[in-house]
């Protein structure tokens, strides 16, 4: 088995484009992970592609093939969904693909368009990560269950709408230096407490906006990066998957995520590292309280201890362990498909050194978290640099 | 590397169920892959599942936890989509993972539901198979698509429609004794050329129908059946992927597909195989014109010769090597998400011995040949039995 190497590394603007096809993203996105690896594409063995919503938001599936046009590529090329977790589990079959030999050179990625179909329209369309039968035609649209996830934790744990709101001013403050971030612009706690409520106990600013982007990687075996030369100084050391009851009325208890839990605990078995030695970490904050429920089942903190870190200051850029550097699904925004790769886009930057926020990372070892529905599936994985 | 073993199979009856959910549907065709297996539902480590239009038809994404819980496992689950071929690759993907140790045990399958959206919904649904902005846009749906590789295969190399028309009478033909085919009914030449044009040289009956229905499939590590002393004498042996541009219009030349030579020559290879070893196929017949194509690209015709093969009685049940025993698409129907596992269903039980068609098959080695869109995705496998 051989190690695995980011050999570089692309983003589009998160944000609205609206004159823009998910094609034109995903190219933009991979044309600057090539430029960024010195890697040509001729080389490039198959792509491994996220997307979860385009059959409603632009009427095409089928977009493996696509997308690796789109790319320049002449490689096969697969699409993976799992909801908000699709391009963390392409990045996860790259990565054992790489590892087991078959291939030497894969991209990764995804794109999202969802600013084209509204707010109804992308509600809707999200909803479809839900149960149709036994959640979505109850009404339950995502920031209600969040919001019950939410009132479990604060019933089981206790917690507030303020430690809340001290997320979302730290994911903002840290996307504030980030280009590609959606929202570069700081906000209060009672900016947070003030918005309106839109499933209480949570507001408007406890969620993620409704982005359009792309996110690309292009991943090698660590023969392909020495036999060529590389400077990809990061690898990827480990990857967890977890899985669990799609529906929240199927689930024992709404206040821990045992799928992410799962997914740690091989991701971190998988690089034999330890809690400890995790320096910095991207989380899948849909919702603030989404950033707790991740912290906790990274085992960053105990059940119960992770809802005050940011108040606590642990979880900020002067943090102990500074979470989502990059602003976060809450203000560098969530372009669905594109989200999992993306976080190992900016953690690659954060530990290599180029990232605006990296003089925040006080270690080598980063890891991304990525969540599909309200935790049905996860993705974990762990980064380091210099191994 | 190990090898890899198929345990059990399992199928719903293709066709019509208006009043089951894609989720009934893969539940019953999981339990009767079990009941074939004998393998505990708690030795399952992963479930790869595909489905094409669930987005549209059931207004559910985010199918492979919803299906893990339907088929009674806890285990993480990913949904694969290439279209027409979602579960082949849905196959391919565990087959590498069986292979390279990153599980011992996995549930591959599929389902779809189609005749709940209509015929025009469903049109419009296999429609995101396509270019939507160059293609469907311009008014090309799937019939038209392939009619055009019809006329261009026609131009390139001759062929009339009765050629096509003794490809749909076999078909028919091969499904009468199969009790999980959508038509169990014989048909003339004379029937298909009398039908009316779906899109010229096409006609109603070139084309396979409009199916539910789902696959399922338990595969194994080699090692892993016989610690279980496990009957399962059908290995897979080889797999291959390949694709291609997604627009018609942005091929060389349409008469033939090589995505899905690339994808036979890796299978072969990979099994260390000759085209001549291969004594029986599945192909995917979405149309009949496609049965042509598939022939040609698994090198068991020369480009322009397999046209006949049908009417020469090569590829019916008492040639040399019949295709689409199990009735193929076209006569056993196509519920898009399931079809990839499907044909691995139907090969595994036409080698071991078990399909009403077995008698027709006359050596130990199957392939398997999945298209998506225009074949530009395609997964191609080989089975074999007693190695």
């Amino acid at each position: 088995m051989t190690g695995v190497r980011v050999a570089g590394v692309g983003l589009t603007h998160f944000g609205e484009h609206p004159e823009r096809t998910g094609r034109d993203l995903f190219a933009e996105a991979s044309e600057r992970a090539f430029a960024d690896a010195g890697v040509p594409r001729e080389d490039i063995e198959q792509l491994n592609y996220g997307n979860f919503m385009g059959a409603l938001s632009e009427h095409q599936g089928h977009q493996g093939p696509l997308m690796a046009e789109a790319a320049g590529l002449n490689a096969p090329a697969t699409r993976y969904e799992s909801a908000c977790a699709s391009s963390g589990v392409a990045v996860r079959e790259a990565v054992k693909d790489l590892r087991n030999g078959e291939a030497d050179a894969v991209l990764v990625g995804g794109a999202e368009r969802m600013n084209n179909l509204g707010t109804a329209g992308s509600t809707e369309g999200l909803a479809i990560a839900a149960d149709d039968l036994y959640e979505v035609r109850a009404g339950m649209t995502f920031p209600a269950a969040y919001a019950l996830m939410a009132r479990a934790y604060f019933d089981q744990y206790g917690g507030t709408q303020e430690d809340l709101a001290e997320i979302a001013v730290k994911n903002h403050d840290n996307a504030l230096g980030n280009e590609y971030a959606q929202y570069q612009s700081a906000i209060t706690v009672e900016d947070a407490l003030d918005a309106p409520t839109i499933a209480e106990p949570l507001g408007l600013f406890d969620a993620c906006p409704i982005t359009d982007g792309a996110s690309a990687a292009v991943l090698v075996s660590e023969e392909y990066a020495e036999a060529n030369e590389l400077d990809a100084p990061v690898a990827v050391t480990g990857t967890g998957q977890g899985g669990d009851k799609m529906a929240l009325q199927d689930r024992e208890f709404l206040a821990r995520t045992p799928a992410a839990e799962r997914a740690a605990e091989e991701a971190y078995a998988d690089a034999g590292i330890d809690t400890n030695d995790v320096a910095v970490a991207e989380v899948h904050d849909c919702f603030t309280i989404a950033e707790v429920l991740a912290l906790e089942a990274l085992d960053f903190y105990a059940p119960g201890e992770a809802i005050g870190a940011a108040a606590r200051g642990e979880t900020t850029r002067d943090g102990d362990r500074p979470i989502n550097l990059s602003g976060g699904l809450k203000a560098k925004g969530h372009p669905v498909g594109a989200t999992g790769t993306s976080q190992v886009v900016e953690m690659t930057r954060l530990l290599r050194g180029d990232h605006p926020n990296s003089d925040a990372v006080g270690g080598k070892v980063g890891v991304t978290h990525n969540a599909g529905g309200t935790v049905a599936s996860t993705t974990v994985h762990v980064l380091e640099v210099d191994v």
